[in-house]
């Protein structure tokens, strides 16, 4: 096995933490020495142990002279946990790979200068820009302030979400939806406009058969106060974090219902339409979100597209045709010219039985065909 | 070689012809002897010399004892050419490999048992469906009367044909584009409305460098004539046939201008809105069309979907999401339920530079996930 492959190992068991570390990072360690396999981790639901942390334990003694490959800089200051720099050392790891440095200004660069100054071989940079797009959430919030948006859209093969009359339930088959959960879980918060409460009253929840998982925050942008209190999503807010995003200046006689039923109330200032966006995004990295999936509906992923805030695009089409008078999965932006339209990269697509799942990363204002 | 791979090869000659032998079948032939490959033929520009004719004319006196590898039956009529039959057999043919029958009545199975007569080994159904596929247009021509129909359609990823204030040109980039003219050429005719002639005054050809082609007829679905006489499809209509179906009723001195032009008038009963479909296809057919790309725009699109004429589907998706005010793709059907919604089977999908084609077949009304 050569380096490409370990580090492409700790890529895919930090994958497994996607959604349940938050607001941590998720990494994945690999260890080796003379070729073999000793020890493998990966962040924790709740973000610790760390990775190495849980590789280092199950190598034991085997661990001395060998090869860590970790994801990210191994953390180097006190958090809730000792830094994975001293617990490397301390077990006489003596070559750290790592695939890109830790933009967190207590880390960038003192995990690897520490394990330098303690005679370790320390190597930067293999698989750095896997690592950097896997991670881009938790970096995007210590950078910027925001989390890492994905925008996911069900429809049909002409972009709608529903008939006119407001039939929707099913565009697309099992195989779609089950995928759709599963993107849910990759996930640490699910966002939605009051209008899909009204029109769905869903759960939010990210269903999946024997996983253990932190709960996903359902965040709901309701600039008026219209989710019903006998909504799912309020009735089931004790045990799953349940948050409302509304306008500042709501009376606390309003909100007051709500918080007794267990809501949490984000005041974000309004917007026309709705509310101030990169506001709402803050906020929510604030709360140590750093990936969140934006469900619906149109008018929301109109607001996230006009602001520039979607990072990913994760497109589910159905193979049916509606018609124009169908509704449409995004609400005007407006656009005055072509050349101003959103364009994204398709980065992957996959059948999902009779439906297809194609996921895309922002580029900006790209031209046609470049 | 197996006698797979043989008639593989046969049905990818006969491929080459698809758009240039209307209204003949494009067939492929396949010669070999003690498994070399002694001639190849497919059906030449127009529909003659058939696809036999050209491999017996390769092979020569090498044809004695070899077998015959053929995608659709061989005639055994006299037509403007002598029956296919007969060649094979005085060129001492052994044994002839069809993938399907022909379903022409002057034919249909009269040629396998005038080769069993002559002594010739005769198997039937070697990949007989894709056969079956390829000559679709053929077929249905013959046993229903109507041309087989792709609708080729090229939308933002939100099913979007062109901005709120009519931009369209480029969604697509210039790899799309391509594509779409290899598709066009892979047709007889190409029918637009006159909404897409009044809008983009558009040429319709099949540009394709270094293939001299049998002429794309193009086809206008015109109920009201709108067509200009200055248009570039009027202009250009003593070179490249020109087709404009439009009511019954039109006064022979309105018509008159189009005809000293070149343009063929087809009268077709109206219907609401546009003309009646059946009979528009049914008039193509008459004329000898096997397969029709129909390219827009939105009016006759959801006209063709409504009518359930829609065979295939060619969809261009581009990367872009240009919101609920941009142009749809195919108007109102519109549906009163959404099990109503036309469903089509996902074949192949393929990336065209930031561009991907799907394609599509008929499925009748398939239920979301079967």
């Amino acid at each position: 096995m050569t380096d490409r492959e370990h580090m492409a190992a700790a890529l895919a068991l930090a994958r497994r933490g996607l959604g349940n570390t938050w607001p941590n990072p998720s990494v994945g360690c690999v260890l080796v020495r003379e070729g073999q396999v000793i020890g493998r981790g990966w962040t924790q639901p709740g973000g610790r142990p760390h990775a190495e942390v849980e590789a280092l334990a199950r190598a034991g003694e085997a661990a001395h002279g060998a090869t860590a490959y970790v994801t990210l800089e191994p953390c180097s200051h006190w958090g809730r946990t000792p830094p994975c720099c001293d617990a490397l050392i301390r077990a006489g790891i003596a070559r750290v790979v790592v695939a890109t440095g830790d933009p967190d200004p207590r880390v960038d660069g003192r995990g690897l200068q520490r394990l330098r100054e303690a005679g370790v071989i320390v190597e930067l940079g293999l698989l750095g820009e896997e690592a950097r797009a896997q991670n881009a959430g938790f970096s995007r919030r210590i950078t910027r302030g925001l989390p890492l948006v994905t925008l996911k859209l069900a429809t049909t093969l002409d972009g709608r979400i529903a008939t006119a009359s407001g039939e929707s339930q099913w565009i697309t088959g099992p195989e779609a939806r089950r995928e759709a959960h599963a993107l849910r879980a990759r996930h640490d918060a699910i966002l939605v406009g009051s209008g899909t409460v009204l029109a769905d009253d869903p759960e939010l929840t990210a269903r999946l058969p024997g996983t253990a998982r932190v709960p996903l925050a359902r965040v709901v942008a309701d600039s008026r106060l219209r989710t019903p209190l006998a909504s799912r999503l309020v009735r089931t807010a004790r045990e799953v974090p349940t948050w409302i995003a509304t306008r500042t200046n709501q009376r606390p006689g309003v909100l007051a219902p709500y918080q007794e039923a267990g809501v949490q109330i984000l005041p974000i200032p309004r917007a026309r339409p709705g509310l101030d966006l990169a506001a709402l995004l803050g906020a929510l990295a604030q709360r140590g979100v750093t990936r969140v999936l934006a469900e619906g509906g149109a008018g929301l992923a109109a607001g996230l597209l006009r602001g520039g805030f979607v990072n990913r695009l994760a497109w589910f089409h159905a193979p049916g045709i509606m018609g124009g008078d169908g509704l449409p999965a995004v609400q005007p932006l407006p656009l005055a010219l072509l050349s101003a339209m959103p364009r994204f990269h398709r980065i992957a697509s996959r059948p999902l039985g009779q439906d297809w799942l194609t996921e895309f990363e922002e580029c900006g204002r790209c031209s046609p065909g470049s």
